[in-house]
């Protein structure tokens, strides 16, 4: 029968070979014969990075972007878009070295940047002590005289030599334990959660090695982790990959939406744990660091996230009044919550605060120092959802406003995500009205970004392309213009300079999405400002972070009446703050310790039902908002409109 | 293939029928269809309650005691030592009702007995509380003012409602809490287990079901378990079977050096979780009582046992210095030790003192008053090891002395376990010197049990068939005494009258491993009284607890030495302490912590090395003693030697 039949896939240079079931993925042959090649995207066709060469025999296979028709014609495919249909001979590049991706949502390279500022800003403040720790102790021999149990000395020992009272020895441990202690003549290496007080693993003698912990931010739209040494924090690799829950749904929303479905939710909790499995596997492939010596791991991300994440139904969130099952989840071991290589680690996350206001946000002020200063600070994630917290040492109060997808690049023709290939930057020629425009990663332009898209409506505003309504002025002589009936479309690149071959452009649509993104984040700073008497003038310090944070043109979003109109020396970029958190919390049982206390003292303004952010968003249906006066600024700087003879 | 093949094989009357592999284990192939069938042995040929017809077909099958010929012929086997070797027909006897069966180391009738006494003695001193406890409580609605999480508010009611500070809701829990909390408006029964403050089940609305508990005992010899009810205390059914361990080794010794073979700890471990899954089984079976609905477990056992249990090498037991890995065993689900029907139920064990002397000990203080009565009182428990403590309210000492396997009728040619058809008692005719036995069951003798062994060796010394040394007094005329050279043999029950066909008898080699046995336990007895200035005549009760315990005749045991020649009104039966105290424990939080701190309580004294034990040891080897002014009341008794001429 067809069913049982197999066929031959080999791999050169490496020389690797596989048999396979007829219509097997490609990448997955490849990733089973034990050869890594990247995927950024999660085997959806959209990064391009699984490229092989066919050299020999057939297969199947889906047209991309990637692909040109010459390349085609040579047999190159996208690996993950193929399907095995009969003995194959494959090039599989050789990836020399993997790069991180995706920070601050955007491909970039970690180890320069978020690295750099982490190890200035954060590991100079931090006593590094895990809440996981190591240590080798001696126990007491025991003799005719002393003849209490192998477990009661060791106790006696960690309590003597650790301070923890009575520390807690699973029967996995229990059953290992004679042995362990007599190897080296009662000599041991004890590996001690301090936070529960109970033991993770036990070695015989005086071991050397060191251990590690991982550090993960689970976003909506991707996932970062970072392989961390626990001694002096150094982050030894770190890994990043899209949110494979993506193809059930962009938004939270729709995740949730899916996840009531039958099944869903165990569908959604399996991709996101295979896909940090696949992570790890990575981050121990390249470091060498093996599996029992990573100890800890430290999740961070929003309610959502953290309930598929766990397993828990998020139906309600979505729901009114709005709650979690639980803004924290039981300590467990790593292997509990199905994580599989590092199965004796223990797993924690970080505490939120509610439906819409999560660990991520917690993590996020860790990152800042507004929790510890008496400067009023606002915090800002700007992704799908925009997150805002504002206060200082003494009080915070938080909210968050659903901006849509706009800053993703998404409920915009020609929105893209922050990759290479996305317009990131624009600048328009006040007299011709051309565009141009800047590129993640050089290359030629494939769509537009979030960060883009602010800077491009900015502009539009500024050089009068477009009215404070979001309308294209018709009249200006803007040759970029294309109007079809009363459907306009203003073409920044066109089809002959485009990666896609089709103009890159921005409609009145799209504009109107925009706007309402940016009345929204703007509607709940006023909102949560005026709940305690303060103005955007009463701020010392901006923290921007998220997805759209860390490239964002201050001053374009300012214009579009997004991000108040103050001095730009108090905002700062913070990048990725959730696994920045994340990572603190890793390396610091006080710092863990803290982001809980945060979580705690936040207080929760729902805006969806407050009638005062209601009047401020539809205020802020105009750029850059309807009563001018809170934008000094941008009046000072708009372009004089002149009119042009309609042809 | 031959391999592929299968037998079909039905069974009357029940209808059912099984395709199974040749070769395939009959008894196996009647309980995976479906029927149950009784099998105390364990399926090794041993208790003869597993036979059927095989009406249709070809078994072949191991020869056993249980068939006669004639039946043979008729097509009667013992299913478990017979292999499946065509289709068959074979009717299975339907078994009305299952007895429990062994109970202080013999088949006897629990309900009437063991039941009896615990309601009596126990139930009226104790108030049932078992740390686990049922409760049903009401959740605050959350609502846009109060937006906590679900988990946050049970854990408030939780508090409210039942003082646990902080409940730890584990991540199975949590999935199931948000739809559990909706079903019936915020009412849910939740079971919590007290002592660890962990929630181990929330279930809708007011649940009236009630919820069971399991008292468990794994004796070195015998496995008894009981199904609680934890609202009243009533023992709904019970189950006893031999520990399959046995043919591993009948003794802890020959277990711990099995142990220590290549799988042989995990092969120990196998076969009593499984012989404990089944006899769990048939409890359920029996009362059709919900697994859901059984929330705790209580396991008593010496070290040893425990150690096979839950998995722990007990190699460092029998070396010396003789410590145990641990003397308790961490709480933990049902499940993660391996138990099936119970998954979520939480397992307990008794904490034990040292290595030879274990939970079973402190359980069975527990299961007297003397832990909280001033009155000096000795627990001693007699089976392959006599455990002994001695003390008051006030302090208590331990020990253990190795008494062989002769109480458990090993090292005895003639010697059987406390079963149907063991000599329990013996009477001898002064003049004849012909035997009168009592048969446990009624029916023929087949061997002689332990308290038949010290009945008998103390009726030859008074009667003087034997002498102080053990040795047969030849000249008396005694015409049951069959000698072969130096090789003499005194003849119980003769061929004709016994169920092996064979003589049963008594030889010196018997006779000596036995006055081995009470040495020891007598040394002990005063070794440790002399550890604190005190003898015998200051006791003002002796518990006796154990196999041999229940049915021995005090009389005899004080005869041939082994027990303190007090005031018989002094002694007090017992039974299988060992499961009292863990039903104790189990009904009865306080109980629990009470068997806690006896453990703790209990100075150990390691008599193996100890040179007075040794002392009186050598001093015991005679009957009843070196010096007869310890036993004034023998040398009353004792009948005067007459001799007779030699034929």
């Amino acid at each position: 029968m067809n069913n049982q039949k197999k066929y031959l896939v080999k791999f050169v240079p490496s020389g690797k070979s596989i048999k396979t079931s007829p219509g097997y993925n490609l990448k997955q042959a490849i990733l089973d014969s034990g050869i890594y090649i990247d995927s950024s995207c999660g085997g959806v066709g959209t990064c391009g990075r699984c490229r092989v060469l066919v050299k020999e025999g057939k297969v199947s296979t889906k047209r991309s972007r990637f692909i040109s028709p010459g390349e085609k014609q040579k047999g190159y495919v996208l690996s993950c878009l193929s399907k095995i249909e009969s003995d194959l001979v494959v090039e599989v590049p050789v990836q020399k070295k993997v790069r991180a991706k995706i920070v601050g949502g955007r491909f970039t390279d970690m180890k320069s940047k978020v690295y750099a500022d982490i190890n200035k800003d954060h590991l100079s403040s931090i006593e590094i002590k895990p809440w996981i720790r190591k240590e080798t102790i001696i126990i007491e021999k025991p003799s005719l005289s002393y003849g209490t149990s192998d477990l009661f000395r060791l106790k006696k020992s960690i309590r003597e030599n650790m301070g923890i009272e009575e520390c807690i020895v699973p029967i996995h441990i229990i059953r290992k334990l004679p042995l362990v202690l007599r190897e080296k003549n009662w000599e041991v290496t004890v590996t001690v959660d301090m936070e529960n007080n109970t033991l993770i693993d036990i070695l015989p003698g005086k071991v050397s090695k060191k251990s590690y912990g991982l550090a993960l931010d689970i976003g909506t739209t991707s996932l970062v982790i970072y392989l961390v040494d626990l001694e002096d924090g150094k982050i030894i690799g770190s890994e990043s990959e899209y949110n494979p829950q993506i193809r059930f749904g962009e938004d939270i929303i729709n995740r949730i939406v899916y996840a009531n479905r039958k099944g869903g939710l165990e569908k959604l909790r399996e991709v996101i744990i295979d896909s940090i499995n696949n992570l790890i596997w990575k981050l121990m492939f390249n470091s060498h660091i093996d599996a029992d010596n990573i100890v800890s791991m430290m999740v961070s991300g929003n309610a959502t996230m953290m309930h598929l994440f766990y397993g828990v139904p998020p139906r309600y969130i979505r729901e009114e009044p709005y709650v979690t099952v639980a803004n924290q989840f039981s300590n467990s071991t790593a292997k509990e919550i199905g994580i599989k290589h590092i199965k004796n680690a223990h797993a924690y996350s970080i505490k939120g605060v509610a439906s819409y206001l999560g660990g991520d946000i917690a993590s996020g002020i860790l990152a800042t120092d507004m929790y510890r200063k008496e400067d009023l600070a606002l915090f800002l994630d700007l992704g799908t959802n925009g997150e805002l917290v504002v206060g200082n040492s003494e009080w915070m109060m938080g909210a968050s406003c659903s901006a849509g997808p706009a800053f993703e690049g998404g409920g915009v023709k020609c929105g893209i995500r922050a990759v290479d290939g996305a317009i990131e930057k624009v600048s328009i020629d006040q007299k011709t009205y051309k565009c141009r425009v800047e590129i993640i990663g050089g290359g030629k332009p494939a769509g537009i970004c979030g960060s883009g898209l602010i800077d491009v409506i900015g502009e539009m505003y500024l050089k009068g392309v477009i009215d404070r309504k979001g309308k294209f002025n018709k009249d200006i002589g803007n040759k970029y213009l294309k109007c079809m009936d009363k459907d306009c479309q203003y073409v920044l690149v066109d089809n002959k300079c485009s990666e896609t071959g089709k103009d890159i452009f921005i409609s009145e649509i799209d504009i109107d999405n925009l706007i309402r993104a940016k009345a929204a984040i703007y509607a709940g700073i006023k909102t949560l400002l005026e709940e305690v008497d303060l103005s955007v003038y009463d701020l010392d310090k901006i923290y921007i972070a998220g997805g759209l944070g860390r490239h964002l043109y201050i001053k374009n979003a300012v214009v579009i009446g997004m991000l108040p109109d103050v001095n730009t020396s108090k905002y700062f970029f913070m990048g990725n703050t959730s696994i920045t958190g994340a990572y603190l919390s890793l390396l610091s049982e006080e710092k863990y310790k803290q982001s809980t206390k945060i979580a705690d003292h936040i207080t929760y303004i729902e805006l969806s039902v407050n009638m005062k952010f209601m009047d401020r968003y539809v205020a802020g249906l105009f750029l850059p908002y309807t009563d001018m006066k809170d934008f000094p600024s941008v009046e000072e700087n708009l372009y004089p409109l002149k009119s042009k003879p309609k042809k």
